[in-house]
């Protein structure tokens, strides 16, 4: 039996095999495309694996995200029927996004954006300050990355509002639930995407919901390109609904240098660099649920299916 | 008996006055350079006032600063004797100024300014994020600003250090006196800079200094212009002893146009903008200090003229 490293796009696969092989020595790790036998494989850790690649291992046990995210599986519709779904949770993940997210609110609110420009121009000229009281946050999902950073800004003095699907309870932020999307948005200026991407949250970042905000208002989204509508992005940009936006994800990653968002300096964008998966961090976590998977125990982190996160 | 608004080079006099007059109507306030009679100002609101004003004003009792610094009050050699010097206080400017750091920190740590060069240029290129671990943070000063940056810090899981003149406890941050600044210096690799500006402070961040930081280091400077030797921060630069630097004071500004940081990548540059007074926020205190003036009250907030500070 083999677990079989999938993701390649990425360019460290060494240093994850490694950080396995730290854990349990006897451990027999493969990396795509490099498969010695496809029966032996009962488990995989991948990351935007290509097509019809999931469904050539008849002996597949489990397939782990290498992140927090699972849509790249989920929507793969190669994954085989009886296979489980888990992902790896990491203190550092949470904390690299809770970190990214306050940095986005900090460049927008004290205009670093603005004064990387001027700097570019040598430009001397101040901009004002807005404070706390004017930039009410709202975190759309509040799971495991999304209520961490909910907490960090609020106990960093920002006023927090937090929406997810069932009622979350916590400290120091006024929670929404599902059908209390409008009451959530009137109360929000800074706008954080941290929802998981499933057929009901695809695109609901549109003109419509944008509109629903106080304004001007500002976006963060960190979760999936696709929770947002492009065009209507840059429409509200264009007719004031939003100031600005930073954004991490795309629908196509890289963005595509023909993107129109290239050419909106309102928009902040980073290569899908808010949060990485650091391998020494959860080798220890991958193996658990590796032997997990072969004794046919309950996994840790295990996606439902059904709700898709 | 008249109190004077003495800060030619600010454009928002108006609404300091208005600000005053709100706390008692029947004030007396007028805004330099159009004084009715210079023998009824006993009280000054100065921010670099010009050369040769101070000396003007017969029953002058007491100059406030119209920030936190005081250095351009202390050095101005027209400052008659027996003249009290007092600041103002803000939990706005502190706030202010702990986000300006938090932000540079943050900056620094996950590369942002490394990411605004590159969406200039349509560049998609991931770089590793700093762990809290690898970059401990020291600050210099711990007074009314440097101790609640350091607590802010020190409460997002940074590992702080502080220097200060006399022994400061504070909760969480490791503290070293006047005496111990190699140590200091060797536990620091982001050297936050909000010392009062005083003879023995000028030019304290020297290629010495630079020398016994851990390395690489990054500098933030958010105190005053004077503290750096401007040369020696660009050698620095040269010779790999420090990475980059995020300045918002500069010993003349505006930073004119010829000087050799705009040329310099590594350096961001803000135009003096961490914290700014609120007038409003701070008008109380002013007037209040103008009543103690007048009946020889202690003020608050003075600054004792032998320390500088």
């Amino acid at each position: 039996m083999s677990l079989l490293l999938l993701a390649p796009h990425r360019n460290n696969m060494q240093t994850w095999k490694e950080a396995l092989l730290e854990e349990d020595p006897n451990l027999d790790v493969e990396i795509w495309s490099d498969v010695e036998d496809k029966e032996r494989v009962q488990f995989i850790v991948s990351w935007n694996q290509p097509k019809r690649t999931l469904n050539q291992f008849p002996n597949l046990k489990v397939v782990s995200s290498l992140g927090t995210g699972v849509d790249h599986i989920l929507r793969d519709e190669h994954l085989p029927e009886n296979v489980s779904v888990c992902r790896v949770v990491s203190s550092s993940l949470v904390r690299q996004m809770q970190e990214y997210v306050l940095m986005a609110v900090l460049d927008y609110q004290r205009n670093l954006h603005t004064y990387f420009r001027q700097r570019s121009e040598r430009e001397w000229r101040e901009h004002p300050n807005k404070t706390i009281d004017e930039i009410p946050v709202g975190v759309m999902g509040l799971g495991k990355l999304g209520a961490p950073v909910a907490q960090m800004l609020a106990k960093n003095g920002y006023q927090v509002a937090g929406w997810s699907y069932s009622k979350k309870e916590l400290d120091g932020i006024e929670t929404f639930v599902y059908d209390e999307l409008e009451q959530f948005l009137k109360t929000t200026r800074i706008l954080v995407c941290l929802l998981p991407l499933t057929s009901e949250t695809h695109g609901i970042l549109d003109l419509d919901l944008f509109k629903k905000l106080e304004h001007p208002a500002y976006l963060i989204n960190v979760a999936r390109g696709e929770h947002l509508v492009d065009e209507d992005l840059i429409y509200a940009l264009e007719t004031g609904w939003i100031e600005g936006a930073c954004l991490d994800v795309f629908s196509e990653e890289p963005l595509p240098d023909r993107h129109p968002f290239w050419n909106r300096k309102q928009i902040m964008i980073t290569p899908h660099a808010a949060s990485f998966t650091p391998p020494h961090e959860v080798a220890e976590q991958v193996v658990e649920n590796y032997k997990r998977a072969l004794s046919g125990m309950e996994l840790l982190n295990e996606v439902d299916l059904e709700k898709g996160y």
